[in-house]
């Protein structure tokens, strides 16, 4: 058997390699995507996401134990945008986790180098299109935080969850408006602590003081609160979850093509531009060009602006 | 006079235009910054970037007011990449910097729209580029937030600056891989908070074991303790500053030139990186090819890294 076919017989070490070479960027991995890709499109991807501390871990603990009781294979991604220097993961809690690990019907894995030039967009797809088409019915993603990076992350999911705790006041106000936009489902955990309740009005109001734009083509963001390290709320947030879903791909036939039409949109133009730096770099590296730029740049003889441009001309074809 | 002339001559009205122009990614505010960009190179670039509710606005309050003290001009950027929807700037707590808005050495500015195609990062340069040409001695840069994002657009900064509060423990643990590489000055903000101390001690382990990796060639993270609504330890937070850019400037003139080279790199990857995508991204659209690859993936007809092969093909020269 070829790693095509090893993965499609859902064979755990070769997914596992495979995961493993796409976080490192390496080129044979792309010829395998490209025979996996007609075999995607089944599973259910749920992007878990909210600042550390929140109890994302636990969360997605839970759900795994949840959808594994419904007999459902989950497959899981802990993705960790913020160390771009060093591309380290951080496992720590996701320990908690590991005790699905051996569990047959599970599959999770840590992705933390940035692709060379990409960031994280692209692998992160890749590898989820690695467990899809390993035959995952659901892939949590979970991620770090809730800046700009972990947005455009959740944006390769279905349903987008976003995980907050009571008495984050300020912070509601400080991130609402990527937020309130990126979740489709918020999760309050730890809803046993003081200000839960006042946590989840002031959120219901935003929503409802969003509604009108229209972002999310008729779907108003539910709430949903937890208390994951007791099991409590999990039922009713995963049935939230299911609601999501239906309302995606049952109930508006039209709004589901567009939806599918944005995924796809998003996936190829993060990989048209990964490519095409990719290229580029590697031919001005090559060439001594980018050195010599550099030199120009820090002695002030030129500027960023025209080089740039002197670099478009130089490189790109002058055609549609 | 014309813009450039004007802006050189520290023109307020005409600084707010061209920023907001930067900002919208108009293409006439290019031209003005190939211009301006001998004039740059002056002002001292400071970033400062933290959850939110850390009071990162406070404290530059505070440090706008020493640096007026001292009779230094000052710059702000309120840089704001959590909306990647609606693009919209989050000014809240910002108004408590606009008392210095009537003073003519202060200029202070929001940036909210993530440029077409590249980001926030070269419309926060460009806007840092007519802040310097200004004649701004200092230029504060606040971020909201700690995640790749406020990474990257501190690269454009001499000193970064991470502000933190007590009792932030399992923050640290989790985002320290990102924060600690970062980050060359630490600031334990609302230093009167219970745990402050612990997290200090915390912070100075990290540092003293991220030693060995000398990303910084050289520098060591320093922390400082303030209360910025008190006005406490700000003094002796911006001699650490001032520290840092001695550091830079004066004791190893080697480095200095490492530092500029990495600055400029940086700067031109990402316009070229932008100005690439954008160009490759009209032509696929005004061609219809766009849609027809959408088309193809929804389908399935293709892959996305097929696709995105032809387009490198189609789009890019053959030479190095």
């Amino acid at each position: 058997m070829d790693w095509t076919e090893k993965i499609l017989a859902g064979d755990v070490r070769t997914v596992a390699r495979l995961i493993r070479d796409i976080d490192d960027n390496r080129p044979e991995a792309r010829g395998i995507l490209k025979e996996l890709y007609p075999h995607t499109g089944r599973a259910y991807v749920v992007g878990i996401t909210g600042s550390p501390g929140v109890g994302k871990s636990t969360l997605v603990d839970r759900m795994i134990q949840h959808l594994r009781g419904q007999g459902k294979t989950v497959g899981v991604l802990a993705v960790d945008p913020t160390s771009p220097f060093s591309g380290g993961a951080i496992l720590g809690d996701r320990i908690r986790m590991q005790r699905h690990s051996t569990d047959e019907g599970v599959f999770i894995r840590s992705l933390a180098t940035r692709g060379h030039f990409g960031g994280l967009t692209p692998s992160t797809r890749g590898a989820i299109a690695v467990l899809d088409a390993m035959g995952k019915d659901y892939i949590l993603v979970e991620t770090v935080g809730v800046g700009q990076d972990e947005v455009e992350i959740v944006r390769a999911a279905h349903t987008t969850l976003i995980v907050l705790i009571p008495g984050m006041g300020d912070d509601i106000q400080a991130i609402k408006a990527g937020i309130l936009e990126a979740g489709d489902v918020f999760v309050i955990n730890k809803a046993d602590r003081e200000g839960a309740e006042k946590t989840r009005q002031e959120l219901m109001m935003m929503i409802e003081m969003d509604k009108g734009r229209k972002a999310k083509a008729g779907w108003t963001s539910t709430i949903f609160m937890t208390e994951a390290v007791r099991n409590e709320g999990v039922e009713t947030l995963m049935a939230g979850i299911q609601a999501h879903r239906e309302f995606l791909f049952k109930k508006e036939p039209a709004h589901c093509i567009d939806f599918e039409h944005q995924r796809a949109r998003m996936e190829l133009f993060d990989l048209v531009k990964q490519d095409v730096i990719q290229v580029i770099m590697e031919r001005l590296t090559e060439s001594g060009r980018w050195d010599h730029y550099l030199q120009e740049l820090v002695q002030k003889k030129s500027d960023p602006y025209t080089i740039s441009e002197e670099i478009v001309a130089r490189y790109l074809k002058d055609q549609v």
